[in-house]
């Protein structure tokens, strides 16, 4: 049962028809080979070839068809190659969160461009031959410029490069993602975006900290914690409400404002709270305590950036629900 | 090129020691088969001896300690099955945005309890012999009440089955997932909770509208769209701020109540508001406006649930930052 099991598994991997595949494309090979002079484009032409009706018409048993269809493709192919962008959000730390939507266009890339906050398991997801450029993101440690980044993006784009633009978390919440597809849509390069598992997400669930909640919580609220003592104060008189759940993303340095925020417009003094650092990695750390604790709390624990906060009545479920060791 | 690529590509996906493997399992089927006489247990048991400590020593050429730890796998497959429950979200809709972790879990499922927001096309990436349960969750069509549903979670497990509870989006917002766990955790049964894409993530990307957005939202809030005529009105008030997203989940029932609510509340005639129905999906259909036209939008363009509303001024952006088709 088990080898029957392993050889399932194995064929289900395997289009049954990959032999009579095999023996197409090495019959056209050096065809390609003088057409396509640069080998990155001759490997996107045969990722096409691969995945697309080719094969298809192969598998089929219809070589005229598939050898036709092979030739118009590689035609196509000798003009100039489109660049496109593909904002990918990779979620929150877990490799395992990866979209498949999200492998498959990193595994396409001919340059990614990454944040400080994706970790080294997912950067050796991407295609072993692209150009892995860093640029930057920590707090005051931009290696890029954010107008520079966006232009970088249009000049490989330009290039004819397909470019990975590979964040941490969901590229349109607190990623700045919009800015950076917004120069590529005015210069009318092709762009998609790709969701990933937002911070707030992965925290709450491998934290046991539901965000909504029927008897606690019928909203939640994202925030940024980036606060600064002299940046206008956020809305605290808004912030109030037991059955709301507030997340503040990136809420460290801010987290002495944060307490003392709520606290003075009436948040009562024992509202729980939860620190997640490195949420959803195998080194998670969550610290919890109420608006009163949590700054000793968090002293006591010396934690470092990143974090994320969560502040609310479903803070306490976690005594009960916590799963992740 | 191209076969050299395939290969590889095939390579990553085998162990080098698979030959090995198979001949020590070989070996060991028979007495398998006498110990275990459920089929499910044995299929559980070989899971893990694939996966785990096992396989390492055979591939490693330590065919001893293989067989001793084996045999005492097999020794301790002996004693009651633990059941266990991964509490799993789905995402909005399109496949491709699965996560890994979620597709691993639900291939390992004895029995999958499903709602009415899991695609089809998701359903049929679980364990192919797996039970498959709809437990309901249209509006005012609850297959099974929740109670219920937290209880046939419990039974299920107790029997010492590998329950599925998949569900659209991600289980912490809005999916009551909470409730379903807490149960779980007075029984002493183990879970994991596997966040999913949430909807107002997944319908923003594809819908080319970034949640938050440095010139115009520092925050976003999701709320509940499913109110009725008689419940307490949300606190209108404080969702007047041009600076602040707002995403209501299952909203186009409550669609006039939020428009009315947000008017009268002083939020601007012409602040931007987007639906989007059946996001992330082939089918994505995307209806904008204002809080003053809103309503004849949706009711020309005939859309039906699910759907999610986003309002503010990011939604602007998708003039420019629409992409999906």
């Amino acid at each position: 049962m088990m080898l029957r099991k392993l050889k399932a598994q194995l064929e289900s991997q395997l289009p049954s028809g990959l032999g009579r595949l095999a023996e197409f494309m090495g019959v056209n090979k050096n065809k390609v080979k003088q057409t396509l002079t640069e080998s990155s484009r001759r490997l996107r032409f045969w990722e096409q070839a691969i995945d697309g009706p080719v094969a298809e018409d192969v598998y089929a048993g219809n070589q005229p068809l598939a050898q036709q269809r092979f030739d118009k493709l590689l035609n196509d192919s000798l003009s100039a190659p489109q660049g496109e962008v593909y904002l990918i959000g990779a979620g929150p730390g877990d490799a395992d969160l990866l979209t498949f939507k999200a492998l498959r266009l990193m595994q396409k890339a001919d340059v990614v461009l990454y944040d400080r906050l994706v970790s080294d398991e997912i950067l050796r997801l991407c295609r072993v031959d692209a150009d892995m450029v860093y640029v930057g993101k920590a707090r005051a440690d931009h290696a890029v410029p954010q107008g520079d980044m966006n232009q970088m993006l249009v000049d490989l784009a330009l290039e004819g490069k397909r470019v990975v633009r590979l964040k941490g978390g969901d590229p349109f919440i607190f990623g700045r993602g919009g800015e950076e597809i917004a120069l590529l849509a005015q210069h009318n390069i092709p762009f998609q975006v790709v969701p990933g598992i937002t911070a707030a997400s992965g925290c709450a669930a491998y934290a046991g900290i539901p965000l909504t909640h029927r008897d606690y919580a019928q909203s939640v609220r994202f925030l940024t914690g980036h606060l600064k003592a002299d940046t206008p104060n956020l809305n605290w008189v808004e912030m109030v409400h037991r059955d709301e759940t507030l997340v503040f993303y990136m809420g460290l340095v801010g987290l002495p404002l944060i307490c003392e925020g709520l606290l003075s417009a009436g948040r009562s003094a024992d509202t729980p709270i939860a620190l997640v650092h490195n949420g959803t990695r195998s080194d998670q750390v969550v610290v919890t305590g109420t608006l009163s604790t949590m700054l000793d709390e968090v002293a006591k624990a010396k934690i470092k950036a990143p974090t994320l906060i969560i502040v609310g009545e479903v803070v306490k479920l976690r005594e009960q629900l916590s799963w992740f060791k």
